[in-house]
């Protein structure tokens, strides 16, 4: 039996979200018809973003432990829906018995054709890693950064989706928003899994938004067609 | 570490639900202030209604495979966001090295003091299996089953949730208890996990409602908080 292992809880709600995500795009008459996951919502996990930026905790034996887990169970496939957490990808990869999806390359993946600049909402430790300006660089787009204003905007936003504070994290991502639009960006990827959870909360957005859960959840109900484990809508 | 260990898919949605509540009932500034879980959505297991009702494919097999999935992952506790599963709660229980909640000892301990009559909304192996009226007799409340029109509605409405119409599960919902209204009965338990998914869509209910997904979840977070896992909100 097909299982899909999900390594998350960062944060729990983006987790949540995914798989709801994972479930919407699963063609489905009942229960059996669904994708079976295993998902790891180990929030315990330390900070992906001030590992990065400050040198805080490494997370790196801790999301080893997570990869170990899934595989123990037998898992066919691992979705991690945490931008942040693919700084650490190439290690994750190379432990990992299950393949792993690239988050990033499914949201660039995303981008519609001739877009010229990208906006990239995200942590300061996704920023730092440069996870996102190599591989729009890669297609030939121009990544945007967030100034610092609509930076502080972005990481309150992040924040607050995960302390269950939604509807604040939609004003700040509003914010954010309102600065971005005026810097001649076509599309703004959220490259953080709390920002789609704000966006929900936000109504309609002055900008396209490419949605980093909604794209890691397409992608993995693409991979499992693909191999008859279900089939997508 | 605790880890919470949830056996669910049955069906996915409703783990999702129970996921949201758990978090949403946690007291959390970050991440790390969430409770981490391990969770087994096995949407593959077998239709345990059709078990009961009809003597189709026994799930207790794979029932079991999950709990000792779940166990050797070292989980602390072990939550079933299924009522029909319940049917096999002895055997489960009898194999887990960790402790089981019981969905309906947590749904019958929310009943309102002075409750007499008890309308449950459940799958039609639930109400076979008499897991409620046992449960509601034994506090000297008596237990009222839907009629064979009702019980119709209310088959066809978890069967829509677990096909991803929600709306459409509202509907039924909707005319499943504006028949029970007339049952002099105080309070009606949604002894499926997939109904509340449908009572969402409803807007108000014209009788009150005891949702057993949260109370589940309301027993996971304060089993947590009192062994200092987590606070609960």
């Amino acid at each position: 039996m097909a299982l899909i292992g999900v390594l998350g809880g960062m944060g729990p709600l983006a987790t949540v979200d995914f798989m709801h995500r994972v479930i919407r795009l699963t063609r489905a008459r009942c229960d059996q018809d669904h994708l079976p996951m295993l998902v790891a919502n180990l929030t315990r996990m330390p900070d992906r973003s001030r590992a990065i930026t400050d040198g805080d905790t490494d997370p790196l034996p801790a999301l080893l432990d997570g990869i170990d887990l899934l595989n123990r169970s037998g898992v066919d496939l691992i979705a991690i829906p945490c931008n942040t957490a693919h700084h650490w990808y190439a290690p994750l990869r190379a432990r990992s018995a299950a393949p792993i999806l690239h988050i990033v390359d499914t949201a660039v993946a995303a981008l519609p054709a001739g877009v010229r600049r990208v906006a990239v909402l995200a942590t300061g430790g996704t920023l730092a890693s440069g996870l996102y300006q190599s591989a729009l660089r890669a297609r030939g787009i121009e990544p945007v950064m967030p100034g610092a204003t609509a930076q502080r905007d972005i990481a309150a936003c992040i924040a607050a989706v995960k302390a269950g504070r939604v509807d604040a994290a939609g004003r700040q991502l509003s914010r954010a928003l309102a600065t971005l639009v005026r810097r001649d960006v076509d599309v703004a990827v959220m490259g953080c899994t709390e920002i789609p959870i704000a966006a929900h909360a936000l109504g309609d957005a002055p900008l396209a938004l490419v949605d980093t859960t909604h794209e890691l959840a397409r992608a993995t109900v693409a991979y499992a067609a693909e191999r008859g484990w279900a089939r997508a809508v």
